[in-house]
């Protein structure tokens, strides 16, 4: 049998090239990892979920639903709380509509909401906008099902937006508008940059893509993923949400997860989507798994409302802030000075750009030796889009402070140090 | 804006008949639902799951694993589990290479797993062969997917083989064998009917459909979904699975789950495929999601390893064994004599067919009276796959004895019965 029976999709899939990076992290027991994206194990609430658990599985008349199926959307007493958990950071009223619990989803991690959402709106063909440099997960979901993604420039605080207003002008003279779908926008302590996006950004961007509607024929969405935003260290001010801006309602796509800032392993995300969105993706995951696992959203509100998980954010927010402290030392300690750092008020990141003509790519001369010295890193390489318009960047490095001890940082960072000095200068 | 930014899956999605079902079932406060394929209350395993996440969580060293991310086939002591499992009901020997712990994959829930199942396999247009009647939120992928289903018709021991001989005849005359990906059995007291397919059935379809391959260009995969299997409570002996016999290590796809034998609300589904589609179903489980939360997974392979899993499935399969009981005899005392029922050995569901020539559909008298006297069923004609070739049957009736109490069994048989004696007689 020569030929296979595989779908395109199937055919098309891609190996994501962060396999192969954990593998080659697994195959060097030695090895430092700066780039894995794992939250630290120290900051996981284990005594705290034993304690909520307990407490749900101690009697039937709490235990039973939590042990049965549900609702697919998600239970209600966890919808309604995470629109009054979003709604309180982001300071609006309780009477505001862009909070409806009824538009909000629970689902298996941020990630099953991204998936659901590109099954929701696009075809093989159509054009996803996404920030360059951007999340390379969402990168492979594009690539599998055939979505094209169209790079736009990202600064410090957010893309850019006469960029943007470019492309956006490319796509309409090339007849591609009606096949724009979204904006994929990483708005808090981005991945991999961890730069965040300031509200006149959020404010113009969604300004831009309504002007363009027209063109297009239909509704272009702001896809706001959040999924960074509790792990804010910093102490300015947090930026709003684009669900405060007015037609919000009808125009973003919010997502965000209680995975970072509480529990990976209890693996649970969230959203809230315009009306007609909603109904289509709830019977997407209707046929995806109906509904997520009951036990972790009790875990998850019974968190929620005790108060206890924000106590728990606090705590972990201490935590990263001083591993991101140990991080920015070392790097002012070991690093060569012509190389760019972007530091960030919360996240996992720091973003490190080498100067031009040096490349940090897997087949660099940096990154092989990095591995001969037992340190990895995310090439920064692998985080842009295949945009046939513009060119990849290379020079650039994904560095995590998120796993690694504190000790480890500091080695990791010196190891790194030593091989730029060698080559950058 | 007229236009929506739909995708043609978003705009083809249909709201699932049984959602309808549900919201009918809520209406009626009063109102007895033998429609529910939940699992009993009483039988969720409540005070297990609290000792065993308690002693998972009473120490960082099992508790930070089981709240950090993981793999994404699985865990590994859990994927080891699970063949071991797998291997032991089938009576197999520990050297069969058809349970290689590599290619078992731990899903949320075995839906996610046939959801993926068919992204790697299916384009739109092609076609899978499907019992009729069948699980209909099957049928519900494949009607969002774009996917063809073609009917073979359903005997009390599996599927008619002559009907499967005929129809992959057709379809080879028409030049369609080639859009047709694989054969979909639900082989253990299968929902809707409750039927279990024999061991002959089994070996018979795997050779057909191999007889056809060369025709079809590529494989055609026998997907087995056996997620009643642990709920038998008859004494017979237990079927095999199509993971005993030769060549299933490239031609079959099998999904198993512990939601139904353990906990919806800690869902948990696992398979094991052909490598090569591991391969892919793997990377697209990386973009759903990249794995099940550990918590839950650590919580199954815990119950697996101290034996408690196995104890705890015997008793439920009791508790369903007496239900099943209390159903059998109702129907004898309440149900008209030309009511033909299939009763199963095991699962959630009776099948009753009355006379044709009356209906039972959503529209019918029978059902439509049946709301009135507030007891709910699951019409089979919800079950039947839209083949343009077969008349859906509309004289069936799904009964659930699952969720409800035995006073409620008795009571929705009674009113059921009542109804049918007198449209039936």
């Amino acid at each position: 049998m020569k030929s296979n029976a595989l779908s395109a999709l199937g055919r098309r899939i891609a190996l994501p090239p962060i396999s192969w990076l954990m593998q080659t992290a697994l195959s060097r027991p030695k090895l430092i990892s700066l780039a894995a994206g794992f939250t630290d194990n120290s900051t996981l609430p284990v005594e705290l979920s034993r304690q909520l658990l307990n407490e749900i599985l101690s009697s039937p008349q709490t235990g039973q639903p939590a042990l049965q199926y549900g609702i697919t959307a998600g239970e209600n007493n966890l919808r309604e709380l995470t629109a009054k958990h979003l709604q309180k950071l982001d300071g609006a009223s309780s009477a505001n509509k862009n909070y409806s619990p009824a538009r909000v989803m629970i689902t298996g991690g941020s990630q099953q909401l991204l998936y659901m959402t590109l099954e929701a709106l696009c075809d093989e063909g159509d054009i996803i906008l996404v920030e360059d440099p951007t999340y390379f997960v969402f990168l492979s979901i594009l690539q599998s099902r055939g979505i094209k993604a169209r790079g736009v420039k990202l600064e410090r605080d957010g893309i850019d937006l006469v960029h943007l207003e470019k492309v956006l002008e490319q796509l309409k003279k090339s007849g591609e508008l009606r096949r724009v779908k979204a904006l994929y926008l990483v708005t808090y302590f981005q991945n991999p940059t961890g730069a965040t996006t300031s509200l006149v950004k959020k404010v113009e961007s969604l300004k831009l893509l309504k002007r363009f509607e027209r063109a297009a024929g239909h509704p272009i969405y702001l896809l706001e993923d959040a999924a960074y935003r509790e792990l804010r260290f910093d102490h300015g001010a947090d930026v709003p949400t684009a669900l405060t801006l007015p037609g919000a309602k009808e125009r973003v796509i919010y997502t965000g997860t209680y995975s970072k800032p509480f529990a990976p392993g209890a693996r649970l995300g969230f959203g809230i989507l315009p009306e007609s969105l909603f109904t289509v993706v709830q019977r997407i995951k209707g046929n995806h798994d109906f509904g997520s696992a009951n036990l972790l959203q009790q875990l998850l509100a019974r968190a929620l409302e005790t108060g206890l998980y924000e106590q728990h954010v606090a705590k972990i927010q201490k935590c990263y802030g001083q591993k991101a402290r140990v991080m920015r030392l070392a790097l002012a300690e070991y690093f060569p000075a012509n190389v760019e750092i972007w530091e960030s008020g919360g996240g996992l990141y720091f973003w490190a750009r080498l100067p031009k003509g040096i490349s940090a790519g897997v087949k660099s001369k940096v990154f092989q030796t990095a591995l001969k010295a037992d340190v990895l890193y995310v090439p920064g390489e692998l985080c842009y889009a295949d945009d046939p318009s513009r060119a990849k960047r290379d020079h650039e490095l994904r560095i995590s402070f998120g796993s690694a001890s504190e000790e480890n940082i500091r080695k990791g960072i010196a190891r790194l140090g030593k091989v730029l000095n060698k080559i950058v200068r």
